[in-house]
């Protein structure tokens, strides 16, 4: 290859990387906009990534107005931005506003904090700083502006989807007869890591956890969670309530995987139902229900369909088919039958009750209809969903129907 | 077993752990007096799991005297409290104040809040709730009762200890040529989940985000990390940048293993040194010197020791062998020799610079002295050690030395 289809290439990537964090900010901004603010000082981990595309210990001061600055306190050295951004290195957050009244650059009226994830500490140190602003809480505005994903983020998340696939595809040579729930679900981590799942899974709220999500079987999926996932299981140890339990996967037992996928940063959600031997007929009808559901939601989702009208379509096929009680768990039944996925586990918008965010272009929604019957555990499916301009698109294809370890 | 014996072991386990809940909740009272709180709303997974030895997704109220309330949200039935600890169903926080009123209790007059955990939104709702009360910030006083752990928490931090030290017993025979760091990572991960490793790694702090910990092959140790860890690698992916990069294991090359060892809700930390073949002179000599800062660290640990004191005096050794520019990191390097471990990675006290806690007995703390050197990568030594009466006990003891994964 020339000097010169190097640099071609180099352009491409560089600019294209540039337009996609000048389409960030300009989604952030829009949302600035509505709530009247002029700036918008960005701190966690999850929000610095996906406005300044890396992680960095420091704080990212996003103007309505005028080049965003990243200051960074760590990593020392290496950091490197394009023209969407310019850097400064601070020891401590009291240095952003020192650093602007030095150059002149005016100090904003009305400023945005991350209200919902930032520490109240850390919180009254950044009013402090800002002493003359008015403060308003950003967290809505920051998550609403990534329900939408961009066409990159988008690619990103087939991508995922294509791993996620590739690896749930093996999960019936991973099953040996005579392994636990937790063998199993070790083997598919494995598997997972293997093809490049990054380890790490962010998820939104003080109260919330996850390693890599769970695998359930029989009649630990009737175990009601202190999560607010859909189902959760009761896990090895008091400690970390969630996940296996150690039991021996045995004939006639539902066997649920729900992993999840981050092998681009950007999360897929997939759930597969599988079986030792025969279960269950009430077992196989549910998950047939289950399947019915997800197709139904499958055709409503599109540009401006409510989320609880979504739902409530769900709830109505679990009741016509008088399995209402078994709907989303059983002692402790989740209100809602999926949710936005991205850099989180849990991102917005929610297809549950009172959810009336109108579906947009762009969002990518985990829909996950599931069962669960006593004696036997959970049945259902899980997928990610991109709406589109028309409808929406699948990013996690494969078999949906039970499939039997034991064959 | 007759039915005698099986109660009269029900009753020692149950009154065991009663006792175990009270002596926990009487430490965080101690500090409660100390700061004039007369009451402590403890909301986080990891400070109601100490006090109430579950986690749910709900409160825990702890007034300075009489029964502390676990007002519970999720999950719905099946929670069980003793007698240190009365139950209570809730919807919502707003039910807390309501139901002290009902039933007569006094509210408090100067409330603690985990201020440096709690996020700002939360906060505001709880300071409605507790309107009349002056609130003041808990999280240091529960970090400090934390850090003094009970004997029943040293004796989990021993059984984590031993499976820890199984797991990495087994490293050399987890090697093949050819392997990159990452698949080795990968190995060992699975290998630390069949020995019992719940997962799930709880780390402190808002920016801080762990999973199992990291495997550091050759230069990628040199990497500057976001996070205030001693090493971190720069990772698959700049969504994660910690961990390995999946560089090829290769002759000459130090691989640095450092991983948690979260087997019973509280972890061990321990790292050891590998090498691929004859590893440089410098980083052998570096890897003595390691060992005698630990070893000197060792002799110094004793109840009324300075932590800062112990940081200093590491660093002077490091100066002594001209070492100084590579210990602990070598583009930026961390101020600390060592860290509290127990349910969070990253507890009180820490080994640094202005530290002026003196060490306690009960105290457990990752000792972890570490040097970089270009070309080659990490060598050190990380062990677990427990602060006795008398001096200290190490709760990781395996072989020291660098291995050979060649041999």
């Amino acid at each position: 290859m020339c000097k010169n289809t190097h640099f071609a290439y180099f352009c491409a990537f560089y600019f294209q990387k540039m337009n996609e964090q000048e389409i960030r900010i300009e989604k952030i901004r829009k949302e600035m906009q509505v709530a009247g603010a002029d700036a918008f000082l960005i701190t966690s981990n999850t929000n610095i990534y996906y406005a300044a595309g890396q992680v960095v210990m420091g704080y990212l001061y996003i103007p309505i107005e005028g080049v965003p600055v990243l200051f960074v306190r760590r990593p020392l050295g290496l950091v490197q931005t394009g023209h969407a951004l310019s850097l400064q290195y601070v020891r401590k957050p009291e240095q952003i506003t020192e650093i602007m009244i030095e150059r002149g650059i005016p100090l904003p009226k009305c400023i945005m904090f991350e209200s919902d994830s930032l520490s109240h500490s850390d919180w009254l140190r950044y009013e402090a700083i800002f002493s003359r602003s008015r403060i308003i809480n950003g967290t809505p505005a920051i998550q609403r502006a990534r329900s939408i994903k961009t066409d990159a983020e988008l690619e990103l998340l087939r991508q995922s989807g294509k791993l996620h696939v590739s690896v749930y595809r093996k999960i019936p040579e991973l099953y040996r007869p005579g392994m636990t729930d937790l063998e199993l679900s070790i083997e598919i981590e494995r598997e997972m890591r293997r093809a490049g799942c990054l380890g790490m899974f962010r998820i939104f709220g003080q109260n919330m956890e996850i390693f890599m999500g769970s695998v359930l079987a029989g009649d630990n999926a009737c175990e009601p969670s202190p999560y607010d996932f859909a189902l959760g299981g009761k896990g090895m140890h008091p400690s970390i309530p969630v996940g296996p339990v150690g039991t021996l996967l045995q004939n006639g037992m539902a066997v649920m995987v729900d992993l999840g996928g981050n092998f681009t940063g950007y999360m897929t959600d997939m759930t597969r139902t599988y079986s030792i031997g025969k279960i269950s007929d009430k077992a196989c009808r549910a998950h047939q229900v289950a399947l019915e559901i997800q197709d139904e939601i499958a055709r409503m989702m599109r540009p401006g369909v409510v989320c609880e009208d979504i739902y409530n379509r769900s709830l109505e096929i679990a009741k016509r088919n008088g399995l209402e009680g078994y709907f989303m768990g059983i002692r402790q039944q989740a209100r809602f039958v999926g949710h936005g996925v991205g850099l989180e586990v849990n991102e917005l918008p929610v297809l549950g009750v009172r959810s009336r965010t109108e579906l947009q272009p762009g969002m990518v929604l985990a829909v996950e209809p599931k069962f669960v019957i006593e004696g036997t555990g959970a049945v259902g499916i899980e997928n990610t969903f991109a709406v589109t301009a028309s409808g929406n698109e699948k990013l996690t294809v494969l078999e949906e129907e039970i499939v039997d370890l034991k064959n």
